[in-house]
């Protein structure tokens, strides 16, 4: 390998972003950050800025910061000559074309922006594939999985996704109808954004999941399964043809999957970093998934199923879905409501370009911003806060 | 890796060897039994040898059988040309010279016998590495873990066997002492041989896997660790720099390490092995381990610690002891006593060769033996009938 690497971060100021910063710290001497970008949070990047003295940065707006880095686009970053390695940690959409600038350019991607994948994945695996640049998993999940599939000759029979079931796994019906954004904002292991931390209450979270999964390991969707396992200790498994399996369990913290994707094919020892206690752990439990009462699972299988432009629709819609539901316009089961009517409501494309792509999330934000204010003004509701207030 | 593997099966008719010959079955077209060797159960050997016509075979009597196999000495098969593959699955040290011959011919050699590496650690070692010969473990402790290092460049930081807690793990001190060879052979999870089975109860068997570990790891006694896991469905744990860990998970039955250290570094698919089924797993319980209860652990992972011609020592103690248990001639928690005992009375020899080994196996049985009788002479045995009379 030989020599620092050089590291660009795609949304250095969000949760994933600033803990990729924690591991560079911690291994100062193993890789060197030659660029930063945020969106909108300007106060946090010229702070990691003057830290980092990065070469280049880039921002939604350009802060008025005296220093000598220039000020370029995320996709000039990406496929800068300066980088070795691009982690994209951004949010939606945004790390799509940086991304796919950065494996044209024969970069290594560090994937902790789920949407990249989700909304063209095909796009992805094959200029990554053309242009022998390699993808490495940053979710605790993929990074799971990942780590069990080193030195294995034989392609795995089964993929088992583990899920925490996120805040309100054990919910009824009735429960989910009611529940409020602040009980879903407490999740019960991860500190993670708002968005994600929804989606996992939702089980979009874990949907989305699968759809990578399919992507990053070009693996059938009938052989990935779920387990609800409340520890987040076994982050996921994989199930091989002999009938073994190999799990990778750690304490559930985001810099070790973001270490790991950075220190392959060797692993790092950080004393900063958490470690199992083994006399504190006395039982790992896991449980069949309960796609009744949590459809978003089912519809973000599906959208990865038919694939063309469904999944990219399922994204947009969610997110539009996920920021009225935070603004408490409309409710938690609202959510799978608005994201199933946008996707039956739209009409699919295969195997589409990337503008085809960008095209159809446009429509689907529309469609889903329109049909929420419908499903707000439906007197369900209402009747909903007559029992909440009885 | 081309063509069918010749294989060589020292102690068919053992459960190993019986359970090896069913993996082989299963797939015909990979490997081909071109020796068998047994001990006394020549009624078997017999039909092993009808059914699976080896070019060679062994026993400790010639049997009376028309066919045209060559007789040889076990040392003799396990270097011959025509075997690529050595699965040394004999007693207590009978594997010992074989495994050193197969090793000197640069043959792989899938290890299920103890002994071998716990009697003679350091020269089986050391031949393996001067004759660029490999150890593969069928353990399913040592099979997980080696599965667990497979594609890692960096070496761990600990390893966890898992241990069912055998018979008796949570019986009292005074339980322990009034326990019968009948209660003992009752293992909750493996079918094994008699003696495994017994070890099992006291941990001795966890102790001599330690040993194991050590050298075929090449890994430090303190780095070791025991986890009581009841369900025996995780074999053992790898922890790395990082804080991350990797398990092996599979049904627990014998043929799964058989197949995997056949099948190496491929995976075999085999209809005819059992798979997890998650649907039925709630739950993998974890405890630390009692050393207070179960001294042969201690013992054992103390004689590795100190080396030499201890751990032979060890070895041949236990097996005496254990056949006394077994007849009824000493009770259960005499085990540990007799083996310490002998330990004790022995002057070590650091860096032995193989004769000093040898010799202090006899010198140990015959100590063993004298203790043992001393043992059941004591009133102390006496007084427990009493107590169970009443």
């Amino acid at each position: 390998m030989g020599g620092v690497k050089k590291i660009a971060i795609l949304g250095s100021t969000g949760s994933i972003g600033r803990q990729t910063l924690d591991v560079i710290r911690a291994v100062p001497h193993e890789l060197e950050v030659v660029a930063l970008t945020g969106n909108k949070n300007l106060r946090l990047l010229e702070k990691q800025i003057r830290e980092f003295q990065p070469k280049m940065f880039c921002s939604s707006v350009k802060p008025d910061i005296s220093y000598s880095g220039e000020f370029l686009s995320a996709e000039e970053i990406a496929s800068h000559p300066e980088v070795d390695f691009v982690i994209v940690a951004t949010a939606g959409k945004a790390g799509l074309t940086p991304t796919l600038a950065a494996l044209r350019a024969g970069k290594t991607v560090g994937l902790a922006s789920k949407e990249v994948l989700v909304m063209a994945g095909e796009i992805v695996v094959r200029e990554a594939s053309l242009h022998q640049a390699e993808i490495l998993p940053i979710d605790s999940e993929h990074s799971a999985i990942w780590q069990c599939l080193q030195g294995e000759e034989s392609k795995p029979q089964r993929l088992f996704l583990t899920a925490s079931g996120g805040a309100f796994y054990h919910y009824s019906h009735s429960q989910l109808a009611k529940a409020t954004p602040e009980q879903a904002l407490q999740h019960p292991i991860w500190k993670m954004g708002k968005k994600v931390t929804i989606d996992s209450a939702t089980l979009m979270n874990k949907g989305l999941e699968v759809i990578e999964a399919h992507w990053l390991f070009s693996f059938p969707f009938d052989s990935i399964e779920i387990l609800i396992h409340p520890q987040s200790i076994v982050h996921s498994m994989v199930e091989f043809t002999d009938g073994c399996l190999k799990a990778q369990l750690s304490w559930p913290d985001m810099r070790l999957p973001i270490q790991y994707a950075l220190s392959y094919p060797r692993r790092w020892a950080s004393s900063g970093l958490p470690r199992l206690d083994w006399d504190e752990i006395n039982s790992l439990n896991f449980e069949p998934v309960d796609y009744d009462r949590f459809p978003c699972l089912k519809l973000a299988v599906e959208a990865g199923r038919s694939g063309g432009t469904y999944p990219a629709v399922l994204c947009a819609a969610d997110e539009v879905a996920v920021q009225l539901f935070l603004s408490h316009r409309i409710t938690f089961t609202d959510i799978a409501t608005i994201v199933q009517n946008t996707l039956g409501q739209h009409r699919n494309i295969n195997q589409p370009s990337l503008k085809e792509i960008l095209a159809a999330d446009s429509w689907a934000r529309e469609c889903a911003t329109r049909l929420s204010l419908d499903q707000a003004k439906k007197p369900r509701r209402r009747s909903n806060r007559n029992i909440e207030r009885q």
